[in-house]
């Protein structure tokens, strides 16, 4: 696998030695935290201040949401935390901003983030100017101890909004799939192309591997401790399942078939009157998928996207095979063995997402990041076409509800025969 | 009662005679139409293209589709149905910007109008100065025939679009009540002064009234057939009542006492958890009001606003009085006896907003404008601080379910002892 | 009209003049309670165990607590107010059998009435007898003076048991209708004979009439106070709309035109998929509908039944006519110019249900039994064919929400022309 | 572990070898058969007709229903697919009596189980008796080759009755709970006393188990397929979590700490308002529990019961220790190390029910037996006071929604320290 480095993944790589100098520190924490919030506002960009407002379900938040909130982040926990006699750009911010933070206080009800006209996009420009220099400033004057001491928490805040950044566009994808008249995010956007669409089969013998984050560069809570697992044997489908395969399955009636279902699976369909993947429309008996670049038809070749847990694991069922499980799909990856591993879509695993034996939450605030997720979402690996450059991981577990699709979500599939 | 004139007023009262030219007509229709569309345009201007987006709850609507919607009303009644070969302004909008009327074809569905980030409130500036000068366009060429038939309709969509008018400050205020950090529409703003505050009597004797919208100027059908009614005997309170009477029911415990109101009353109050009127917060144990100036204190000599019908029904009972009927209030309103019945709130009656004797709708998608509200509505006489200037009439019909009260909503007691 | 006398109008006509004595006074009281309460028993007696529980749906109730709440009812407001040191039964039956009175104290919700399979019908059978033997000997040894007091309560307790007996029938028939494998509450039975069911108009000129309850005779609170009220001109149908009207409507796509429809009801008829008036059921391309003598075949002559208030209307609309205010029901009625106006159907009138000019409920919890209804639901005049006899009234005013249909409902037109 | 043997258990065993002739094999069958149709009956024995109709939530059905569907599913897959010419004892009972088996035809609406008032429990058992006699008849004649190939069927028939047998006792104490009067099922039931309460921990050493059912005994699909998993090391509890803890995470506010709860099982805590275990109760500032003797005194040596996993979960985060996972148990209770793990609480796993490697459910319609449940529910192990004498094994997997808590289910912790 070959991953684009990353500014946040620099600064990781960057983990100070014991002869690093202050300033070098320095200069790199400023250039990983300005790359980063750069990539947000170009993000932002070409959205007018009314799509930067809209919600458009509770589990979306407006775009102007998660350029203001990312910024609280940094503020509430580096700033208000580490920089005696900081005052809060202003005094709401924290009770509009903080998302789901029980440790930090009170919040706004996360279901209206779309009824928040004001403070407007401007207005949160300027906060994200005012706390971008406070943070500078600190970087620059907070000399070396300090600064080292502060390394994991910057990186936690700088891959904390790159995971928004990745929401930004799904977000705002999703409100714009509800427009009537679909508009485009960016007239030029193209599907990524794929590296394989045949089938073709890897092999994993029965053997036992450490799974999970093992040394101390940057990752989640969630992905420790690393353990011993036992995996296979099993194959795992090199290639990604593709829009053609889809369409046979639609074809063949498996949005009508309830045996091919999981019962809480099949009453969504029912209930949702799902008929394709999230964000296809039949327009004059073609069907075409809404993405960034607008209503376009669909490519047989290209991966599919935009399933949901539901449609992933009725497709396998249909297919006669299995979805892998996230020990699997880490092995197999770990070993090169899959194709568009990262990049394209997330790929829906059979695994729960659940505490690797042993886990604790982290101390404080910031305990609540992943842990109080562990029930009823199933874990997703690799990472998708809206994933900021060098934010991918073979250990990184994505985790969403299993009728969840306003994701980039595809799968491959497993096979136990 | 002295009402100033609109200029909708103006265009009704100029209903033209024989003698009037076709120019002169057609000058009228010109001047009342700017008139009317500039106040909108005017009610529109402090507000943000985010303010214009949101749509706070199900029954408010964004200013900006109230600015296309009132747009959409001529350009589908008057261009598309009498200027030949009219091609409208964008495939989409009549879709998008219909708002119930199954006549005129399917439409967006209400709870999603917050959802259309575009076209943006500029698209819809230039989406209302095209059919503006495509109106104007008709009015100077189309001739005194054709213009004297279709006065109706254009007061018809001048009076439409007043009511609009009033629904974009009640919709706004609504928007800006949700915000933790409360905005002011118009800082300068304060609530209309009231004629009155004391507990005086009017009485009105038993006697045969004609009720109704009598004669052809302008009215909505729901005021038809005027029709002789036996009002009384009554006596009606001359003034509206206060923020002062108000906090002492509260303070009596008004909003505890199930047996104060009706049931469906009380489950709301239950439910919703009222103990205020609505827009009132409570900061620092003293009530304030959100009000388009921001948010103020309470005006003790101010009448009561944001009132819903349960609220005002059990209020009535506190006091030992009653509500007056639709009937009641417009006779005595019609014989001068009332303070305050137009300007600063509008009155809940007990009334059901119910069909008059023999009201027919009108034929045509307009037959859908008033009548097929008939059900599960209370009727409210006068006006409110938000109906613009003219608009008001003593036999004019508003009417709203009763729990409402994000309108400029009070009342004034009957009393039958 | 013709009106079977009852033990409750047997009482209310004997209402005890000076000259009667104390032993003739409580015997009437004593007949005509066991009267009203025998017959109780009789409609119950056809239903098993089961039967009495089931609560089909929040506003019917079972059996076995319309047999228990009306006896709670004499026990509480008779027996707990004016026998010393009377013990209740039972001291949680106040709590499971109270209905909605909040003076009275708390109660068991009523959605979960069906979720008492305990205490058993056997119980309930119990704690009638115990409270009847308890009321008749305070009948028996009360004295004239108290007795005489005491009239209008027992009038009360008894016409309320009566209103409880016709809810038995709907009630039961509902629950009946859910079942895939309907029965029948009683095989032989057949609905009633109606008297003419030909077009035929009666005119109403307009006058000023007396309407509500004048004189001292039973009556309800909410018949209350006679008023005069112009009535007038109106033609009203001596005949009920039958099943082969309502055949014509539906075969015309009645239920498929919007614009038939008040804008509630077809959302109504859209979210609850009607395609016909409540219990009927299509079973081989023929309509049937479900009654008390099990599923039978439609009569077209009969009045049909089982309609709401939202399909009424649209009816009247598409006849080109309108429904009557209850006041010219009760003025036609009462000059006799009526067919069928009691005992087969419940009459649709397009007046809401609210109070009459003064109206007050009376002092202490029995006056939450009509008062707190007043708003959001629709008056009905005549009676059913489930209404115990002499329970009719030319001034009773039924009343219920615009959906409901499970009562026995009909209606009549009326025109303005 | 010692497990007493039962019929259905004993069938299992006695699997016919191909020495046994014909009568032999009969003769077990019709044993088996008749001790667990028996043992139905007589968990119905207390309930009075009303007792068998009642549904008081969606998760539960009536004692009626399951008598009823228990025989549907005999007649259904062996009379009337084994028996040539068999006629169903009622046309209707397949659609009423048909829980989920899309394969086998539509059926009666989950949630509305508690209406059928009829068929009466009474007709009920003679469909259990007419069934009965068809089955024995058939084991008596259908020959040995027959009989062998359908032993297979017979046993998932028995295990199947006894699974509802188990949900008769869960269906009924939840209905009882909600009686204002709380009623006993048998007043002389006590809770069953457990083997021990104090802290120990029994080691797992790390090591390659089979876990899953191995052999062709008796088993549900789930189990299968058998396979090969890496477990420990860990340390489990050796007994369950006892009142007497939960009393100690109650009183140190755990039911109001938003930080020791997974965030869905704290939304559900405060949309449901618990503070204790489900069926607990507080009156006079003691807590009791609803329980089949009837409402009782909180036994603090007892394990705690009717947590849901969400409060299991946050326990243990409280505890300072986590849940273990299916295969930790059943690797323990293989090896003989835990107390309880039998016959008094479900306990709650970490695992997710989710499908074995390789896992394929059967064919036909008992493929829809299990598997479709696989998603959003988590194991539990072992067994409780519910469930029938031998229906437990160690490789059992019992599964339910985490929010579920009307089972007998509770806990036991596992430390990875």
């Amino acid at each position: 696998m070959t991953k684009p480095a990353s500014a946040a993944a620099a600064l990781a790589t960057a983990t100070p030695s014991p002869s690093s100098d202050s300033a070098l520190l320095a200069q790199r924490l400023v250039d990983a935290y300005r790359a980063v919030r750069d990539e947000t506002e170009r993000r932002a960009a070409p959205l007018s201040p009314e799509d930067q407002l809209i919600q458009s379900m509770p589990d979306a938040s407006p775009a102007k949401w998660h350029r203001a909130h990312t910024t609280w982040f940094f503020e509430q926990f580096l700033l208000g935390e580490h920089v005696a006699g900081y005052t809060p750009f202003h005094p709401d911010y924290a009770y509009l901003f903080n998302s789901y933070y029980v440790s930090a206080g009170p919040r706004h009800a996360r279901h209206q983030r779309g009824h928040l006209t004001r403070p407007s996009a401007d207005e949160v420009t300027a906060y994200r100017r005012h706390v971008d220099a406070e943070v500078v400033k600190f970087f620059q004057s907070a000399g070396e101890e300090k600064l080292q001491a502060l390394v994991p928490l910057v990186e936690v805040g700088l891959n904390h909004e790159q995971q928004h950044q990745e929401l930004m566009y799904t977000d705002i994808l999703h409100a714009f799939a509800q427009n009537p008249i679909p508009p485009a995010y960016d007239p030029a956007w193209r599907f990524p192309a794929s590296n394989g669409s045949t089938e073709q089969w890897v092999t994993l013998n029965e053997g036992i591997h450490t799974v999970g984050h093992a040394d101390d560069s940057f990752h989640f809570d969630n992905e420790k401790p690393a353990h011993r697992a036992l995996v296979g044997p099993v194959k795992l489908a090199k290639n990604l399942v593709t829009n053609a395969e889809w369409l046979a399955f639609m074809k063949d009636g498996g949005y009508a078939t309830a045996t091919l279902w999981l019962m809480d699976g099949f009453a969504t369909v029912s209930n949702e009157g799902w008929q394709a993947p999230g964000h296809w429309r039949e327009t004059g008996g073609e069907w075409k998928i809404m993405t960034l670049g607008g209503l376009q038809p669909i490519d047989p070749s290209a991966p599919v996207c935009h399933v949901s847990y539901y449609e992933a694991d009725a497709f396998a069922r249909w297919a006669g095979k299995h979805l892998p499980t996230e020990m699997e799909w880490e092995v197999a990856a770990r070993a090169g063995l899959l194709n568009d591993a990262y990049g394209i879509v997330w790929q829906w695993t059979r695994s729960s997402y659940s505490p690797y034996p042993g886990y604790r939450a982290i101390e404080g605030a910031l305990g609540e990041y992943n842990g109080k997720f562990m029930v009823n979402q199933l874990v997703l690996r690799g990472s998708s076409l809206a994933t900021p450059p060098g934010h991918s991981r073979v250990t990184y577990r994505n985790f969403f509800y299993p009728h969840h699709r306003w994701q980039f979500t595809g799968l491959r599939l497993a096979d136990y025969a």
